[in-house]
């Protein structure tokens, strides 16, 4: 899929600021944030929408998903929650046509900012904010490493 | 958690309209439905939050949620597509604190009756809605055996 833009940014024909990446998938800020730190995970296999994912490749995008909603809770980012979406077709607003997840990080009190960010989606700084979400990938893993020994 | 609406709705002891069920999840419509067959699927056992959530049980949350995407365009609700919604954190909007995935059906243009939803979140008929989100997963099933088949 030459056309698709993230299937670009997969292949590194695109830029993206990259926050994690394993064998299937790659998690990269999404360029119009709604929030600092507003994250897009995807398979690195191009499916245009749930229909067309594999049950197992939509099972590894959503656990990191939800481990990527405990790091930002944990990192520099200092999120008190987070809004995990996927908009699953254009009748549901899906503007890309490969699946993605977006995980907005929020904080307490932050209505205002999220109301404008919906409207403005302006960059935040994306080095710091990438390398904030990494540090709350690390935080997680160091507690789960604790947690095990 | 005797005091959480979303265990006693496991329980029994609250009432709604049940999608499906398992050993381990409960689908049920959403009492304010933005959409017509608005679901909301949790885990049985009460977690308030993801970072509270066993990763093994959210694996089985959103597979289950993966599937209704699928289910909600196949069936008699003739859905193009859905919004997957889980609002994790008083911060990110969470009313409800269990853990809950959203899956709001979508058509296409259905824009304005969306938006309608959002602020108005009036029932729809329980019963119907129910019963055709659940030919959908019916018939995901017969898809699926024949596929392998």
């Amino acid at each position: 899929m030459s056309g698709c833009i993230f299937c670009r940014v997969v292949a590194g024909t695109a830029p993206s600021t990259k926050v994690y990446e394993d064998d299937v998938l790659l998690a990269f800020l999404d360029i119009r944030p709604i929030t600092r730190g507003h994250t897009l995970v995807i398979p690195k296999t191009h499916a245009t929408d749930l229909n067309d994912l594999e049950p197992a490749l939509g099972a590894r995008l959503f656990a990191f998903g939800h481990r990527l909603a405990k790091a930002v809770r944990r990192g520099d980012l200092a999120a008190d929650g987070a809004n995990l979406v996927i908009n699953d077709g254009k009748a549901a607003f899906q503007t890309v046509d490969h699946v993605h997840l977006h995980v907005v990080p929020r904080r307490s009190g932050d209505k205002l900012a999220f109301a404008r960010g919906l409207v403005m989606r302006r960059p935040y700084d994306r080095e710091s904010a990438a390398a904030a979400i990494r540090s709350g990938l690390d935080r997680l893993a160091e507690e789960e490493e604790e947690t095990s020994a």
